[in-house]
């Protein structure tokens, strides 16, 4: 893990719930990379070749390099930023199953990658309810992980299809309450690694 | 759908949420077939070659061959029965999977295969606490895709490690309490098509 302190950067992961190509959380991952503090760089992991996690395959020698991918990049950055869409009222399978993987120890043993790394969740939904009981379960799904998730501001986005001009979403309201989101995700960043640091 | 009335063979699909080959709830799922209620069949559908739901590929050109004989199996199942492992207090990313598929309009659009069908749930850990927060997240999954769930019993298998005997789960209480659960399913499918037939 890097070792920012306040005003240093911060390096933020960045996975999203759908694998389609023209997903609406997409691009609310993409406005946050718009509107991301001073100092902080959000980097996009695509999901797309990590296959099903079975245990099986979860060894040193078998473990698929998508995973292993994913487990670096997660190690290696500051923090997480979630962007999920609600399926059947809870995370769809693409999130639920980066987060299985992500929930096991690391190459050759060790923590796993996602445990402790400060977390903040948004969610986007073409229906009136913003994603809001996936996100319910995402946080409960994160309290197994040991990963400490921004409390505030919720960031449910509904009716998103009305917001989305020229290919992105153009709305000062979802704009100013993603950065809060991600100040807050900063200062959680800081605190959790002075306090590991101290 | 098949029309079985009372005393008539109910035919199950059952998915295991787990892809380890030796999984504790496929062999949770291999007891459910050797106590099931005269006239009840369980199949086993392997999910194996599943791939993760993307809306891209979710047409009538694209969609997968392993997500069309699953919504075949289904659709001609009299009911469903859930094997769930617990991962990170959830149901297994494997599992909500093939949910998000039975989630979706059969192929050429009408209704999603696993809409009002008849299920019930079961789990199995190593653990102390029988995947019992699964299963919680599992019913609320299952509310959104208007799925009629068994209420009782609760199968909570827990430390299952200690009732393996020769590769089988060898326990009088777990027996019990399975073909209790399957005698209710059978009880839910008769009510159930007894109410759509009238």
């Amino acid at each position: 893990m890097n070792s920012a302190t306040q005003n240093e950067a911060i390096h933020v992961v960045g996975l999203v719930g759908s694998l389609r190509r023209g997903s609406y959380n997409r691009l609310l991952m993409e406005l946050a990379q718009r509107v991301a503090p001073e100092g902080m760089t959000i980097e996009l992991f695509d999901l797309d070749d990590l296959p099903l996690y079975n245990g099986d395959i979860d060894n040193d020698n078998d473990r698929p390099q998508a995973a292993i991918a994913l487990h670096r990049a997660v190690e290696q950055a500051d923090a997480l930023l979630f962007a999920t869409p609600e399926y059947n009222h809870s995370v769809p399978a693409v999130l639920k199953n980066a987060i299985d993987w992500l929930s096991r120890p690391q190459r050759g043993g060790g923590t796993p990658p996602i445990w402790a790394k400060p977390t903040a969740i948004m969610g986007a939904a073409t229906g009136m309810w913003g994603t809001i009981r996936a996100q319910k379960h995402l946080r409960s799904i994160l309290a197994a992980t040991n990963t400490p998730v921004v409390m505030k501001p919720d960031v449910l986005v509904r009716n998103v299809k009305s917001l989305v001009v020229e290919g992105r979403i153009d709305d000062e309201s979802t704009e100013g309450f993603v950065h809060e989101l991600l100040e807050n995700l900063a200062e959680l960043t800081w605190r959790h690694q002075r306090e590991y640091n101290a």
